[in-house]
């Protein structure tokens, strides 16, 4: 798609790239409804080369600003990709702010303006008048054909420093940006790879987890393959994203999965998935290698335990059926729960939520039965059983487990915790 | 939830803040899997006192890019707003890269300390050692209590310079930076007020609800106070942006209000909420008006369309039993849909979603009963019922309704869609 698609050896004068800024222009993108999502693709991109993305910003259509903007970025990383504002309208100010950044007169393409009116004119339309700035160039720069739109990209070299200016819809973002990578990015790239490997853990707070990891981040970082790490606190559950850069994928893949396996050994089975699956699907792959069917019983997570399930292709081999029993009266008709159970110890108890299992278990007929209750919340705790008591069971052939857990968080979070926490209470015994 | 709740009389010293940049900070941010979306809210936030956000940025966990680029901020805009890197941990510079850039020295706050420390032992854990870290509070700072987690946020004033430093997990963030605004903040915005109503449509594409509603674009561009529009397209339903500024939020709400209005008038009852609520919430609201109780019988929707219910606080009083028959079996056996209207026209079929919604509503003996069966995929499509596929009924006392859609998309995708779907049929029965 690049027009001009350079071979490595004949621009091989600037110096290697290694960290770029990602400018994306647009006042749309500065309100509440619409985000820059272009940036992961090209970071994605440049990844793949080596190349690190050290920041990104969102700009308005402001001339002095983004002039400004251009100039910090330059100075900072060297590297510098703009997407957006290279449209014909006035509010379109990219193309003629780098010129003025880089003092670099803009001149009419002739060929550019050809093909923009060709562009029209294979619709059957005039090309607009305003259309002709899209053709002014840069002195020195190179232009980059877009296949999709009127906007052509540029390139631009300036010392050892470069400018890539991409439009801003993904469809003609995308294949312009594919082909710069292959062709003028190859050879001014460090050659290098990242590879990142994400671990998740349940069943431990953040601070947990660093506490047992962080022994291992000064050997990882003096490593002669340097593994970064990063850690991510979510709802239920912590990701370590684990990150290596070496000058080949085989090396990085190898340094980030040997850093994987010692996250193995120091957190244990908290540890449920190594390559980012989620945990409803670790459970699902564990359900059929036992050939195991699984029933529910689900009264304050309210059917989310069972669409978490049920959100995985393929679960219909293992999930057979559910109840969600919100009403006490259909945790006693179609669980079996005994009406004694539920006045002697209350709806939320190890030991309803023990018959519920096992009743939801007896009743479709499978290996597993699940049974939660609990109080979701905002009202219906009591001081004994605060917001967020939840008991959950897990019912297997001749072995039954239960637990009592005291969740933090409103209804949503409460809910999905507690599905968190029964989906793990099954891993568990899946494992043992 | 801000521990100083300062009357805009007492911290009016500082200078109007009249544009802002947002920083978001943390290394997962600049990789391809992760986006700041802090930035909308806190957007829409400043936007209502009237102040611009004139960039944003995201950033790694650098200290000295971090620096660079709050001593740049401070120098364009002169209020700058932080996201992320509060926590306890050694990647999270915030707190100590600001106190540096405006050199003020770190100190521990003991109230801080001891507030964190409460907030392990009523989780019945010991604080452990590095979270001090948060406690650390730069001289002259006020302390923003964190009413969801541990990291308190921090509000610094420099001169005519302020800096906003907040937690990066929204539930933190949220409360504590709408706290800030209604506080500290409103009595160093310019005070102008810009009111924004959601207006909510299901039941007809983005397509459909511009044409019926672009004719009102020029009057409201072109009114005293003037109403910016944006549609947005999301998963079964499309969002209508309706934003009016002017001097008093009174004014502005009124412009408002007599556009959503207009909106109504021209797309009927395919507005479900004027402000916001979601359908699940809209439908609840419905059944308790009527005092109505719900029972639902799903199979391809797994659970998703009982857990969007049951999302709702109070939703006990209404939902009553849901019965998710993945199995053909338990349709029959806890549904009682006779194996000869499967036999006949297929598990997934209007008939059978009839006798689901009927057979639910009968034994769980409530108003309302609702069957979905369909195919979710990727597998199970056939010629004449591909992939999407879904039939829904609705059983009310003495009518039922039956509808068969087909939905394109992946499989959470057709789930959700057949959720919001029987839920609109449910609210069309229960407005009619």
């Amino acid at each position: 798609m690049v027009r001009v698609n350079l071979t490595p050896s004949s621009s091989g004068s600037g110096a290697v790239l290694e960290r770029a800024a990602i400018l994306a222009v647009g006042s749309e993108l500065l309100g509440t409804s619409r985000i820059d999502t272009n940036s992961l693709f090209i970071t994605d991109q440049l990844n793949v080369l080596g190349i690190e993305v050290a920041y990104k910003s969102v700009l308005g259509d402001d001339r002095a600003q983004l002039a400004t903007a251009v100039r910090f970025a330059l100075d900072q990383v060297g590297f510098v990709v703009c997407c957006g504002g290279l449209g014909p309208t006035d509010d379109d100010v990219t193309r003629e702010v780098v010129a003025e950044v880089l003092a670099r007169p803009l001149t009419e393409d002739e060929g550019v303006t050809a093909r923009i009116r060709d562009r029209f004119a294979s619709r059957r339309m005039d090309m607009p008048a305003i259309n002709r700035r899209q053709a002014m160039v840069p002195a020195g720069a190179r232009v980059l054909d877009n296949q999709h739109g009127t906007a052509p990209g540029l390139w631009i070299e300036d010392g050892d420093q470069a400018v890539l200016l991409l439009p801003g819809p993904p469809r003609e973002l995308k294949p312009m940006l594919a082909s710069v990578v292959d062709g003028i990015l190859s050879s001014r790239s460090p050659h290098r790879s990242r590879v990142t490997r994400v671990v998740r853990i349940t069943g431990r707070t953040e601070s947990h987890t660093e506490e047992a990891v962080r022994a291992l981040y000064p050997k990882w970082a003096r490593a002669e393959v340097p593994v970064a790490v990063t850690i991510l606190a979510s709802l239920g559950q912590i990701e370590l994203h684990l990150s290596a850069r070496a000058g080949t994928s085989v090396r990085a893949a190898a340094a980030a999965q040997a850093a994987t396996l010692e996250v193995v050994e120091a957190v244990g089975l908290d540890a449920y998935s190594l390559d980012g699956r989620p945990l409803e699907q670790v459970v699902g792959e564990l359900l059929v290698e036992r050939e195991f069917r699984i029933a529910l019983a689900e009264s304050c997570t309210g059917g989310l335990l069972t669409s978490r399930l049920t959100d995985v292709a393929g679960s219909s081999r293992y999930v057979d059926t559910a109840v969600v029993a919100y009403a006490n009266s259909t945790k006693t008709s179609l669980l079996g729960v005994p009406g004694v159970l539920i006045d002697e110890h209350g709806a939320v108890s190890e030991q309803v939520a023990i018959a519920m299992a096992e009743g939801v278990r007896a009743s479709a007929n499978v290996d597993v039965g699940v049974g939660v209750t609990g109080i979701a919340g905002p009202d219906g705790g009591t001081e004994n059983k605060p917001v967020g008591t939840v008991a959950i069971a897990v019912a297997f052939p001749g072995l039954t487990r239960s637990r009592q857990f005291r969740f933090v968080g409103d209804r949503e979070r409460v809910k999905f915790q507690a599905s968190q926490a029964a989906l793990d209470m099954v891993r568990r015994e899946l494992l043992a």
